[in-house]
């Protein structure tokens, strides 16, 4: 079976979907694996990389996709892409099928199997297919070194002759995956870390991290099947914007990873906020490219207000693009393998199987993620 | 008597040499305390803060400087700040006598009490005001975040369900003030860390951070009274360089903080030794800015070779200025309080003092500084 892996094209991306350990793993299943030329490049592998792991190598990018069984990549295609797609071909990336609707559209006329990443499951099983959680994971890191970076203290407590330096404080609202590494991460550089989430059932992992938890009693919250905080109520946010206020306003750092999964992220820190802080602090908004946590924080850039730097900065797991590139590809190759058909060596779209069909979005001209095709339908 | 501090000229320098804390503990002394406006913009100090703090402001720095008795700076006067500076005033600051040599003249004609804060001695009593040391200290915190902030691959090991991270190998050269805390933070992060130093004393200090040390043979090596490396012979340099050749290749990160006091640093990582480092591997060469510890390194850049980057900024500490500028401004306070009388509430020039002589570098028209005048009269 013919698994062809495309070059990334997204300007200023240098993570790769697969590494060659993963192109090794993937022939010795069987499979006929073909790269573009400088697939890896963006994350320091280079093409000898990759023939020695056992790729062969289609500089035409037409004839690489129009000679794909599967097709494995990191970012979704452009709509001009879709036609290049054999129709029959199975299709893996990232998706965002809730809000790419027209491009979903075009997946499911081309008689693309459209996977998308962002739809695993979060299951024990799925785990290491969890490409979401992979690369939350690294961006939490991200975001603590970024902040460090930008502000004019340190981070840990120094004790020195000329005198102590106090330790930074940080503020972490959201303990998801991102969330909790980025407490983890400022705990190691030695700082006060204080957090908050919406789901009570998270403190326990906050205080095992050596944070501290932010109690606000905002009545009735929870998680979702997947984990993901259930959306407040707006009486809710202003509850929790009130009760955070003072914290941010003692904090040198604050870092926002507020997701609702497959919503707009809500506004957590409002302007009189940021300017309730010192100058020189700085905000992380992790939410910042698709809304922001933050009023104020511009999608990819470093804007400053009133003195406080505010990190708009999107794709934060390309800052460590290898290890994304490597977790990224390990989450690929685990799925890849775990409906794969040792007999035949072949991927098999089996709707049986029980973590694949919630992340298949179109198949055979249908699309058949019941959750999209009602959005699709002009559901909610 | 009237201390006068005037705000820093030198471009992109963020660090003030008085904090308001400071100035309000000069105040307690019996000092008049004159700030130029602006002085503290740089490390988020606003004039009012100055003004609570005790000082009055002086908008004409002509004035500021006319009546100084005692100017208190961070960076070196220019030359044509020198004829502004009254006969007979303390002026202390970084000064870098050794290579500043014109300066050093044009002040001992203008009879300035000239004081370097370099020359402070290393001795045990002196140590709250070492602002070598204070700012080292700080600029070793900034190589490693500079270092994880360009490299690709995340410092921590992490076990995750798609696989394991490894730690990143971090190399530091020099464990003196900057690389033992380079070394700290390197392993706060989580990293695997080895060093190396010509002063096998400083071996337990690495050991007992949890680096670990390598053992170079290098013969008779040995560090001055205040407690630097004492230059090596070229054969030693060579042995070291071989020595460390494979550690080099095998490494993520590079740190190098290499100083001879007085002296041109040595290049301890050829070209070649870059060569040998995986793409994405990052340098950082503290001593870029005097010569650097690199071969490559360009000051106040950073370049790549090979797909390695080499990171060569200038004034580390000035990353981190708000503590830059409280460490210096309290080595400054403890410099003046050592030798304030508290009768006649006056900075004293007292040669007697058991510090004070050792740092200054000119006074009544002369160059007093023994080692300075030696090096002015042809010496080395």
């Amino acid at each position: 079976m013919r698994i062809a892996i495309p070059k990334e094209t997204h300007p200023g991306e240098n993570r790769v979907p697969v590494i060659p350990e993963t192109v090794k793993k993937l022939c010795l299943l069987g499979a006929e694996v073909v790269i573009e030329p400088g697939m890896g490049t963006g994350s320091g592998f280079s093409d000898e990389h990759y023939l020695d792991a056992g790729a062969s190598i289609q500089p035409d990018r037409n004839k690489l996709f129009a000679e794909a069984e599967v097709l494995l990549r990191l970012r979704k295609p452009t709509l001009e892409e879709v036609p290049m797609i054999p129709s029959g071909c199975v299709h893996i990336s990232y998706l965002d099928p809730f809000n790419e609707h027209e491009l979903v559209r075009a997946l499911q006329q081309q008689g693309v199997t459209a996977i998308s990443m962002e739809m695993i499951p979060r299951t024990t099983r799925s785990q290491k297919m969890d490409a979401l959680s992979s690369q939350a994971n690294l961006a939490g890191y991200v975001t603590v070194l970024l902040a460090a970076n930008h502000l004019p203290s340190i981070l840990p407590m120094m004790m020195t002759p000329a005198g102590t330096l106090k330790p930074a404080k940080v503020f972490i609202l959201g303990a998801g995956v991102a969330g909790l590494q980025a407490i983890a991460t400022a705990k190691r550089l030695g700082a006060k870390v204080t957090a908050f989430d919406t789901r009570p059932v998270v403190a326990e992992q906050v205080q095992s991290l050596g944070a501290t938890f932010l109690e606000i009693d905002l009545g009735d919250t929870g998680e979702t099947a997947g984990g993901y905080a259930t959306e407040l109520t707006p009486e809710q946010i202003e509850k929790q914007r009130q009760a955070q206020k003072d914290v941010i306003a003692q904090s040198d750092v604050v870092i926002t990873t507020a997701q609702v999964f497959g919503r707009k992220p809500p506004v957590l820190v409002t302007r009189d906020m940021v300017e309730g802080m010192q100058p020189g602090s700085v905000i992380v908004d992790m939410a910042a490219e698709t809304g922001g946590n933050v009023e104020g924080s511009v999608p990819g850039e470093t804007v400053e207000v009133n003195g406080v730097k505010i990190i708009g900065q999107a794709n934060l797991p390309n800052n460590v693009c290898r290890d994304a590139s490597k977790m990224y590809s390990s989450n690929l190759f685990n799925l890849v393998e775990d409906v794969w058909d040792k007999e035949s060596k072949r991927f098999v779209v089996d709707f049986e199987h029980d973590i694949l069909p919630g992340c298949i979005i179109t198949h055979g001209g249908e699309v058949t993620n019941a959750t999209i095709k009602n959005i699709l339908e002009g559901g909610n």
